[in-house]
């Protein structure tokens, strides 16, 4: 087999004869409502993944406006039931889908406003890039949204926001609701139109149940399918990065290459991602480091947290700011490089791509 | 919340008065390719799975005589690779997928014909509803195909498959194409064009290794993603399924419910299912016998293998016969009914759905 | 550190003086129950195992007659529970442990006799060298036992032995016993005076449940901590072996090194050991061949079932025929040599090594 | 079977009578390495466990004293390696073990000295009661030792400890030696006089890279056997209990029982045990609490942190100070009571019982 030929040119080059019979075979089949595999291999099945998606950057400078402008002329409440605008990847066709699995979403809540409660199938998770004043109530649970936490809400919880302040508060929202609906698995419920506890503690319980390190409570020793830590806050992300470059000025090995810190979010009852369909990750890069190019089976989402760099996405570089979304498609090369100290969250459906075995990593040579 | 609330219906009575600044705004979140929750929650989001992939049955009667008219005018060979023709829900816009996730097909090889070598990351089984003669050789291993068994091809194994006698087969295929399209994860690559190797042993050497009950070579430690076993025999499946049927008859705890034996094929290196996406199964019921009326989250592909019974399938009884087809989308009810003693081979997209923990099933009353 | 410095012959000269202070200092721990480490460092923490148990052969021409003389002089029944007499290890002073984990024995039951029923936490399996004749009754389940075959009663279960014919029959019995006693672990309860059923089936339920390849009943999906496959049969093992040998002769990998074939008894539900503390294995060595010299942590015991060979055994080779058997203590170098074809069954404690991390193995220069 | 009928009464009454050919048998057995085991069924297959062991209380006040005569009197160094004096149980017949899994111990290190730097397959950790100024140095991370702290050195990594202080100090270690020494599974290896780095950091590598709550590094994303946080600070520890009662007072599900928090120290990659063979917990009482009483399979040993109270142990009580430690064999009934709010250290060969599945565990009526 020689390099040029592909699995596409070949299928293109074999196909039967047009006659009368082959055509009546063809009807026979559209009646029986049957499909020839010989007429759509390559498609089906290509020589490696061929994303309908297309990587593409969203601005913050766009999203933030059109949010607040959202606030004033869209109600949220019982039905809608969250002011949520979600990104578009252009080659999807008109979905509110980011990626074939995943969802990401700019939310947008004004001073004193109420989402309703509600709870779904689909596992779900925020990150706030900038602001604060919210409380998300999981199970009856408030949590307070800051600025870099990240706050789950993992499938079947009920969950509302209210905004305990007099200024409004945008962020962003993560979801498997294309995966959900492509697959057919999800439930909704309606909850409580108020939220049940307008509380706004500094620390959730669950953060007084589980947020110290290496120490579990005798009465939670059943391990859970996502992690019952449901925010994990800004403070110990950014230690825990500052260390890690720390220890490698130390000589130690600690970062994830070189001058790229990072680290998982996970559930601690199994070490594991935080829920079933999302990983979420952070990175730090030094001023002037990059990580290497790389292509990975599923798909990605970064948001810009600090700093000032690039991405360099299916080969073609961009500049990133503040709050600036990007999608990786599968399979798609991306490479980060940092101008100044460059901090970016990520999230992706990689727990789905490993736990059927269909993950792999490419190194790519720049 | 009243019974007849739905998602959908609240979400449309809850959309903002359309203005001009609303189309402004609208017209924004199209230039950036945005697109707001509020209009699609209920599509997006709904209360429970609503598959555009409906319950439908193929007929063994139309299928096979068209596989036999495919066999007289098309080739087999590099480029179609097979001579399979899909089943294609007519809920799936024309695409050739069962279900979602799962590829169903029959394919056909005539006297003396080679279906050239090739791997991909797709997942991959066949199962003989009638015939033989047909050896698959995968990664080297001849493995004959006969009446009732099942045969695996794991992702990212080499395989062909060619017939050695003078008289056409045809059996069906199941693969995770949909689910591997959709999130794009495939990979291929072209193998020999002819099979490896054309010897016709009556056991593979993965049986020669593996078929011992309860026995595990000492060669052979490492836990596999899939089943090394790759034959799993109509003999072994036919009594297993006969003893549990006797051990009921002598009041021991053995049947799936009453009358109903069952068994699902494993890998033995960790008892689990043969491939991390793709659930396959066999029933029997006994004549007169009736399985439980259930719901599952995730699609499922029937075949009936002998005896004469009927499905009901999403509240319509279909009378069924061998080699007869159905499909049951994620969360239509349904039913086994057994006239005669009746036995069908099941597949299902249950390791994913299982793997994600969105697995759910509920009984329903009749 | 130089090679010759071991940490006995240091701890040896560290001694602090022998001083009226030190005397007081000593009766003081003595006083109040404590030991210093420093006197014993050397012996409580060696530099590798040194076991107390050491290798030992036991003679199947010894160990037959007295078991047979037994029979005519030691009933059998509630309280002395079986008539079993169990290899006394010489370096474990006088326990009738055959290592510190294992206990092995031979057990006789003469014509038409009952071992009444009782269950006990402690892992069990028999294993027959020759003969048949009595059925073990496993949870009310009567399992055959014949030449060759490998009986498990796990944990917890009610069993109890009959003879059904008028020819005594002796077989081996494994138990955790040392293991339990040690570390305090063990529950015993009396069941049935007589055994419960006196059926004499070919199969045990267990088996027309579990023994079909590669298939689990649809009513048994919950993993079990030990096999509920509790009856291995020869023709099974054998069949198995002969066919790692015939690969072998055919150029596949199959065996376990060259002319070595071998299988582990396994659990079909998670493709692990057949119970928490005992593994249990079976060798067939080609005529002429050998294993690999090798140490392991963990012991491990040998019965040999067909041929003649040898065991090199801490550098002693010991010539071997039927029914002999020997137990390699911890960490002793062993070797097996075969004259003829050459089978054994070999039992181990390595479940408990690899579960607690202790596992360690060593390939030996001859 | 009545109550009073025990295995031990039972198997006494059963033995065949004292005959010449009896006594001609016992000497075969005796000739041949065999024990019959009729003849100590009951001792060996107990109804219940019967531990050697037996519950025993050590005073800190006898403790430390003798510690500090130690140091007076016997050096640290190489060979002795340690100045440890181990908890002798009265039942265990000289041996220096605690249980027959565990042994703990009291080690004390005079101003500016160092212990050598060795490693072994046991594994190890250190408890801090009071004072400080000690650093152990694992694998050439140096650990802070401070009151409250749990340090952990699991198997095979090489350890050293020195004094930075002009003052003495004393800690407690628990190690599984009996377990190892037992079952021949041990492995010892010296490493330098002095320890490889002399530095005092407040925190070590392994805090720096794990200690953050959720978060993992995307440098160390395989799971470990043992924890690679080898420092649990008494600040977490402390308020990790806090939290536990002050969420009770909220009504929250938090605490283990009324009145009584605790937490398990654990291996973050895993959120299992620190070690294969030692759990590590940690128990608040508030004042006036008690909690259940209970039986366990395996042993415990607890050291008083803080606080007064006593426990019921075997059905005595004791009353207990700063300092104590008892020792909780197999199956003895135990019940902590609190007059002030009571803070004990507990460690434990839990998880040897557990993965072999002998664990089992019975509450009391008081």
């Amino acid at each position: 087999m020689t390099k040029d030929l592909t699995h596409e040119t070949v299928a293109h080059g074999m196909q039967p004869e047009d006659t009368p019979e082959l055509r009546a075979l063809y009807q026979g089949f559209a009646d029986h409502h049957l499909i020839p595999l010989w007429t759509q291999t390559g498609d089906l099945m290509p020589m490696h993944p061929k994303p309908r998606a297309v990587p593409h950057l969203w601005r913050w400078k766009d999203l933030l406006p059109l949010a607040e402008a959202s606030g004033a002329l869209v109600p949220v409440g019982r039905g809608g039931e969250r002011r949520a605008i979600g990104l578009a990847n252009p080659g999807l066709g008109g979905a509110a889908y980011v990626s074939p699995t995943l969802w990401a979403a700019i939310q947008y809540l004004g001073p004193r406003e109420t989402a309703p409660e509600h709870r779904h199938a689909q596992n779900a998770f925020r990150f706030v890039v900038e602001g604060e004043g919210v409380w998300t109530v999981v199970n009856g649970d408030p949590v307070r949204m800051s600025r870099g936490d990240l706050l789950l809400t993992p499938g079947w919880n009920f969950h509302g926001h209210h905004n305990d302040t007099d200024a409004p508060m945008a962020w962003i929202d993560g979801l498997d609701i294309p995966f959900s609906k492509q697959n057919d698995v999800g439930f909704f419920e309606f909850g409580a139109d108020r939220v049940t506890d307008y509380a706004t503690p500094r620390f959730s319980q669950g953060e007084r149940l589980w947020a110290h390190p290496g120490l579990r409570p005798l009465s939670k020793l059943e391990n859970t399918v996502s992690s019952p830590l449901a925010a994990f806050r800004w403070e110990h992300t950014d230690r825990a990065l500052t260390e890690q470059l720390l220890l490698e000025d130390e000589g130690q090995p600690a970062t994830y290459s070189l001058g790229h810190a990072g680290i998982r979010y996970v559930n601690p009852t199994t070490g594991g991602d935080v829920m079933p369909t999302i990983r979420c990750q952070f990175h730090r890069l030094r001023a002037g480091a990059a990580s290497r190019m790389r292509r990975d089976v599923g798909s990605s989402v970064f948001q810009v947290f600090s700093g000032r760099g690039s991405v360099v996405l299916g080969g073609v570089e961009h500049a990133l700011d503040i709050g600036d979304m990007f999608v990786v498609p599968s399979w798609v090369p991306w490479k980060l490089q940092a101008e100044t100290q460059f901090d970016l969250f990520h999230f992706s459906d990689a727990p789905i791509m490993e736990r059927l075995h269909f993950d792999r990593t490419a190194f790519v040579e720049d």
